[in-house]
Parts: structure tokens; sequence; C-alpha cells
């Protein structure tokens, strides 16, 4: 395969971003790849960010993955940064390939470029694959992850 | 008890959230209240992120609860705004008292108020009184949280 290079996202990617959240058991249901309109504004929001790292990966000129790295501060763990990884897909088309080990091990290592102290992530308790996956990246396990959607 | 006020940290409020982070089964093990400088050093970071929001709650001059609560925009789920909280923290004397379903009905309302669509967050496995807690304020653990400590 042709080289892989990992980059920032511009507006130009947004729709294939979108394409990939949308092509997904739990993301047909929550995205509207049809109307942009919403992920433009959130870019937007995004890129006005410093902490926030919304990256793709692009393969023969095509965006084939994606991941969202944020930063955080904070007091606990004797004033620890962590990161936060959210928002991983992977093309159908590159299922398997291991571009997602690649993908995380770049965030990883960004993490520590920035001084974090700890790299965290949820994922759905149905993802089971997705688990196994990061347990072989040496992600523990270790927490309950809560949501509470806001109407 | 004595009227209750929920306000952003300030710097002199560091050895009391530093304390409150040392005295819990978890936090003995990882946090040094003899020596402020990382806290302090980190606090910096937070003040620099106008993202970040440590809280604090105060009775009788007295801070008797901390926790941090993040705004994290993004692509997924049709450009949807999220917030994390983290790092909440209970003095001794108040546990039981209601004061920590306050300060997460704050942390509520701030995110509902910054345009969230979710609030996440995730505790240890092992502190099954909080998940009982969360859940009986509506939050659903769906997710396994994952963390990867960086040497």
């Amino acid at each position: 395969m042709s080289d892989l290079e990992i980059r920032p996202a511009s507006t130009e990617d947004i729709p294939a971003i979108v394409a990939m959240l949308a092509d997904d058991a739990l993301g047909a249901q929550r995205e509207s790849p049809d109307d942009l309109t919403p992920y433009r504004a959130a870019f937007d929001r995004l890129a006005g960010d410093p902490h926030q790292h919304l990256m793709v990966a692009v393969r023969a000129q095509k965006v084939v993955g994606t991941l969202q790295l944020t930063v955080i501060p904070g007091l606990s763990r004797r004033g620890a940064t962590r990161s936060i990884i959210e928002g991983v897909r992977i093309h159908g088309d590159e299922r398997g390939s291991g571009l997602g080990t690649l993908l995380i091990e770049w965030a990883v290592a960004e993490s520590r470029r920035q001084g974090c102290q700890l790299v965290q992530l949820t994922s759905d308790a149905t993802r089971t694959d997705a688990h196994r996956f990061y347990e072989r990246l040496g992600f523990e396990p270790s927490h309950v992850g809560f949501k509470l959607p806001l109407h």
C-alpha cells in the first residue's frame, strides 16, 4: 500500500470524516451526512481551541481514518495533564489493515510530546472487538464510562 | 447548614483541593499534598484554558467540594459539544449531605448553558457507591473507560 500520512483535518476533509462517522453500527443512527451544516459549525469550534487535534489519516489522497485528541490539564495525580481520544474511525476499505494501531500509536506519541502523563478513552460497551484492540495496545479497562444526554 | 457557594477555584484554594484529592482510597496513593509545586503549575495551565472550569463548593468560608468541568467540541453526533466531569471530591465532613448531587447538578446545568448535548465522566470500576450515585442522577453506564499511563 502507498504511504500513509497523519495530519490535522482541514475543512475539505469534513465530508469524508462524516461519512466514516456514519458508516458504523452506532453512528448510522446519530449522524446526518446529507446535511453538513452542523459539522461545519463544529469544525470551526474545534479549530478555535488549541487543545483540540482533529486528525485524518490519508493514503493516496484519500481520507481513510480519523480521530480527535484533546489535551486536558488537571490537578489530580500530582497535576497530571491527560489526553482523551474520541471519534476513532477507520474507513471500511482499511479495516484490519493495522491503520487503527497506527492512529492510536500516533495519538499516544503526540500525548507524550505534549507532556501528558495519561491517555484515556471510552468505548461503547457493545464494541467488544474495539475493547480487545485497546487492551492489546496496553490500555486498561479500569473505569466505567457514564453518559447523560441533554435534551 | 449555612449557604453553599459554587465558584471557580482560585490559587488560595489549591491546598484545600489537594487535601480532598489525597483524602481518598485511590488518591492517597497518587497525590503529594506535602509538595504543592506540581499542583500550582497545573493550576496555571487550567487558568490558561477557557474550556476548563475548576470549581469549588464553599460553605462557611471552607472549601468542601470540588470538580473539574471540561467543554469539548467535536464532529460526531451531528457536531455535538460534550462536557467531561473529572476530579469530583467531597470533603469527609460533608459526605452524605447531598453536596455531591448539588455539584453534579451544577455541572449539568453549566454544560447545558454552554450548549453541550452530552455530559460524560468515568469512574474507577472499584467505586461502586459512586456508580449508584451517578445512575440515580440519570447517567447511563454505557461505556468502558480505558486508561494508558505514560512513563
